[in-house]
């Protein structure tokens, strides 16, 4: 036996050991949303374990950050100990802070100091104002006295901070702050510092820089306080490409058109532009005070970004113009930033291995740990890394925008009023749902679109070839223009203005993509000999991964059924590469080994490939075999509270 | 008494020594012009000295390139032993093609050879084509065939060039050509080489650069083969910016007004991007082939080149906000070559100590010789150094633009139709004058106006105050508007389109501007107790220096009155400095060099300016002793042939 005691009413309960939170919250009267009724499936009835012995069977639904702070799923937490239990009174406010967690440096597997080696710094100089006797010139002035008062020989200063340098010191009277980009380099070569912003002294000005995810279907821009190394905001939209296609191959052919490269360069410099305006104006910055950037995006956005021909990337032997982008500043780029931040974009290592996936390698710590990795991440691109840091193969596939809500009818980003979760009762074959930030429903993001298919899958609304059940005893399977579709939400459930439903041509493009990314890391492992089933972690990345449950990406078929506790969600690991990246300059030396390091397999000279993902295009997979819970959770359940499971219980 | 033979009609005659050429000529019937009857005043005498013993007591009129040639001015060159000279049939076509002398490497002082340590140097690279087993970026592919084929690592690639790169090595089927900046910098570091341009082997493509001298009034572009290291054609046009204020004070307050800066700017760009255009059109290549630019131009001319702000200069204590520009490329500043070609603008000095100033002490020689020299540059700024190898003191005062024909009512540019020399004949008050390329006249320039003004002034009809005579026995002196003039050409006269008049405002604005220049050195000289008679050799720079005759020059006061043979006429030394830059990289170091060490003295600091320019505003000064060989002038002259003077003969 043992006592669990639950905050903040302050109420105990003795409960046997192996009993779940949520039974224990349960027998003490205590109020726990359980829509699944304790299967672990729909993953409401959180808990914050303040101390105590626990095991945690799943961590399903919750982020790392979550985990670490004692978050856990009631239902799948068993009781081992004396343990102390928080109650939330409400839902978290703002969980995800406009779609993304706030994140801390030391959230990062970083190799070095991120404080020892700061790209950017800001120092105080008092300048002696010139006279007729001591006439040099204003950049002169500032080199001799950044020698004299700092030790820092032979700043620099490019044209644009030029042009308004003689009216800044005067204005400051010729007391200021001077931001220098500290490590600034050619080909291995350090330069002298740069000078990003000279600005008066009393002006109290921060020092800030972005992290940003150059997805296909969505921009992620991370607002970083270089004084603390925190996120200090986050914002994200769809990529405005997207009206010129909705993956790499119709950009890149988009790109041919007369103009169209530009149009594109454009779209995604606005796409930026507009979301660094809105961090901008809700933190009280000025954009001046934005000093450096770093991108991540996957080799095709990186080459529109700079302007650069995508066509070869589609052509076979599918070539980059470059892997590693040169040195660029934002004024280049005409991103609305100060105009001298350095803009580093993340070396990829070929057409279809991006920045994205160095970053990806970089934040999830792939490159350093001895084990045996498969880094997934999940976006309009699939791309997979399988190695450990003594070696790296990466391919690519292309899984199309349904998983970031795009080409789905009610698809949507992870924005508020998106349904994110979704439970379908039994017996009713009712739903019932989750919004992010509980606003009204708008639409369907990934994980949402991802549970409604296992859902649907498991209570056989939807059989395994993606078709809906016409006979099924519910209203919400209906047929329009002949189609079938099934209605998650009716018009004004949840305060949502019209229908919400998921099509059986929606399910088709969601088997499409799943089975690519499955077949992707099938044949990876395949490649060099190595089974699913050998390989120690399986890191989950991508714009959306943080928001993945993985027994029911499992259950659809697009994660491995391999023990849970091998799975890790990462979150966004691209932007969370740039991110430390931006950080931590030791970070780029880094990825520039990781990039170095990485062999690319070229699945489309790979035969085996396209069996795999045929083989894939079923729920979960043509051979039920290998998704041995899957197919026992197709036998029929019982209806008690359940125990942990023989293999499961292993510590959070 | 020698033998002269005179080609090419083989006729030759004895001549006591001492004998003028115009007087042997005329003794052998040969039809030599004279209008000046052999007082060295009109410069029309040219013969070309093949061999023989002569001496010349002055060179006036005559380039540096013509007299190495053995171009004389036949009645100031005297026979001291058997001759032989050739007589030119008719006006040596192109003195001055495009206005300018077509210049050789060998015609500048350069410290380091030239060829040694090219900017720029054009390599062959075959590529092996890319394959899917070799998928390796373009840019990766290039570095690493510079590492296989010319042992080059590290080549680096900017944007605008990367943006092209794809397509252009697929056209080129992977045989190209590829241009690399060799010595790329950054404050002494020197960077692995950068790609400038990229075309197909088989295009034979030229590799050619820009010195440009951008002054206040005129821009000169030279266009240079690198292959050969010669200017192979000039060309010049007023700087456009004259349209917001003739001089660089009304330029720096037009800047103040909103979008003045960037008008200015535009306006300079504009300028010189028709330049180029013309001397790309006219030479049969491309933009794209022109790989490097460098360009001097005062301080201001500089900043608003830049687009930065001018305002500083011109409010005390005179401040740029740079001495040295930082590394730029033509797409930076829009200039229309190729977009990866180095703009590299000479440092200067102090905001009236520009890079045009660094240039002349490059080109004339100034810093590398042990003399006591004073070198002058005359343009709408005035500009002086004083020193030698060890130190140098330098200047500047605003002489305006009177001197590049600016601010005068026929005044004009030095290109064909300009009226370039000017002789007046003592009797009957009837000029005689010739225009450059022999063309109809259209105005004065330069030259012109400095030997009008002489002209006037020794037949007395111009006073030292600088007032016409109006009781004068000729028609060309007569009164419009109330405003006396000169009539220099009669509507019709030379195929004059109309009247050609020198008024007496522009008389006063040449006598400021000589005034200025005047006063200008002699302060120079008194700051540091050197008298103007201990300068060992006076250089004699500036756009339209190469035209000067030093002899009409002192005449009007612009120069001193010192020993002809100490007068050396550069032409345009701040192009040709540009020049020297340009192809020789050694000089890029110097050129810092000379900038490190040169003092200012701000003119406008010292009470003794003022004094001496009020002295100055006189024909030739108040003090005519000050200028002896003008007072001597004034006397009644003998008629016969003039002998050597005593202080002369020092051969050419």
């Amino acid at each position: 036996m043992a006592t669990v005691t639950f905050a903040p009413s302050g109420e105990s309960i003795e409960v046997p050991v192996g009993t779940s939170m949520l039974d224990a919250a349960i027998l003490c009267g205590l109020d726990l949303p359980s829509p699944c009724a304790g299967v672990g499936r729909c993953g409401r009835c959180r808990v914050r374990i303040v101390g105590g012995e626990v095991q945690r069977r799943s961590n399903a639904g919750l982020e790392v950050a979550e985990v670490a702070d004692g978050w856990a799923v009631a239902c799948q937490t068993f009781v081992y100990g004396p343990a102390d239990v928080e109650i939330p009174q409400r839902r978290k406010e703002s969980v995800r802070p406009h779609g993304h967690a706030v994140a801390e440096p030391e959230s990062l597997p970083l190799t070095s100091d991120w404080r020892q080696h700061p790209a950017v710094r800001t120092f105080e100089l008092q300048i002696e104002p010139p006279s007729l006797s001591d006439n040099t010139s204003d950049l002169d002035r500032i080199q001799r006295e950044f020698v004299r008062q700092h030790g820092i020989e032979q700043v620099r200063a490019e044209l644009p901070l030029l042009r308004g340098l003689a009216a800044a010191l005067r204005a400051a009277d010729w007391n200021v702050c001077v931001t220098l980009e500290m490590r600034d380099w050619v080909h291995g070569i350090y330069l002298p510092p740069r000078m990003i912003d000279v600005r008066a002294a009393a002006a109290h000005a921060g020092n800030f820089g972005l992290a940003v995810d150059i997805g296909t279907t969505s921009i992620v821009v991370y607002l970083v306080d270089f004084e603390t190394g925190r996120v200090v905001d986050t914002s994200s939209a769809y990529n405005k490409q997207i009206a010129c296609g909705e993956d790499v191959t119709s950009r890149i052919i988009y790109a041919k058109r007369a103009d169209g490269l530009e149009r594109l360069r454009t779209l995604v410099v606005e796409t930026t532009n507009e979301l660094v305006a809105e961090l901008t104006e809700r933190n009280h910055i000025t954009p001046q005070e934005i000093h450096e950037v770093v991108a991540a995006g996957n080799t095709t956005m990186t080459h529109l970004l700079l302007g650069l021909d995508p066509k070869y990337l589609r052509e076979e032997p599918y070539i980059p113009t470059i892997s590693s982008p040169p040195k660029l500043t934002a004024w280049d780029l005409n991103l609305k930033v100060n105009p001298q931040a350095r803009v580093y974009c993340l070396p990829g290592v070929g057409s279809y291995v991006g920045g994205d996936i160095t970053a990806g390698v970089i934040s999830s710590g792939l490159f350093a740990t001895e084990k045996l990795s498969l880094l997934i991440d999940i976006g309009t691109n699939g791309e997979m890394v399988l190695g450990n840091k003594d070696w790296l193969l990466a391919c690519a596939c292309s899984a199309g925008p349904a998983f970031e809500g795009g080409g789905v009818r009610h698809g949507m980003r992870a924005t508020a009023g998106a349904i994110e979760d979704v439970f379908i009762a039994d017996a009713s074959l009712e739903p019932s749902f989750r919004t992010i930030d509980d606003a009204p429903a708008v639409g369907i993001c990934g994980s949402g679109l991802i549970d409604l298919l296992g859902e649907l899958f498991i209570t056989g609304l939807l059989d395994k070839a993606g078709r809906l059940n016409r006979d099924a005893a519910t209203a919400r399977v209906r047929l329009r223009d002949g189609v079938p579709e099934y209605v998650l939400a009716w018009a004004g459930e949840n305060d949502a203005e019209h229908d919400i439903v998921l099509t059986e041509s929606d399910v088709t493009g969601l088997l499409r993509a799943k089975a690519a990314i499955y077949a992707g890391y099938e044949v990876l492992c395949h490649s060099v000999g190595v089974d699913l089933a050998d390989v120690e972690q399986i890191l989950i990345g991508g714009a959306f991964g943080q928001y993945l449950n993985v027994e029911k990406a499992i259950r659809i078929g697009l994660l491995p059924d391999q023990p849970v506790e091998r799975f890790h969600f990462l979150g966004n690991t691209s932007a969370n590469g740039a991110y430390a990246a931006l950080i931590c300059t030791g970070v780029r030396d880094d990825i520039l080994d990781i990039a170095a390091k990485m062999t690319y397999l070229e699945l489309s000279a790979d035969n085996s490939f396209m069996h795999e993902y045929t083989s894939a295009l079923f729920l979960p997979h043509t051979d039920l075999d290998a998704f041995p819970t899957v197919r026992d959770a197709l036998m029929p359940r019982a209806d008690g509270p359940v125990g942990p499971r023989v293999d499961a219980p292993k510590g959070g």
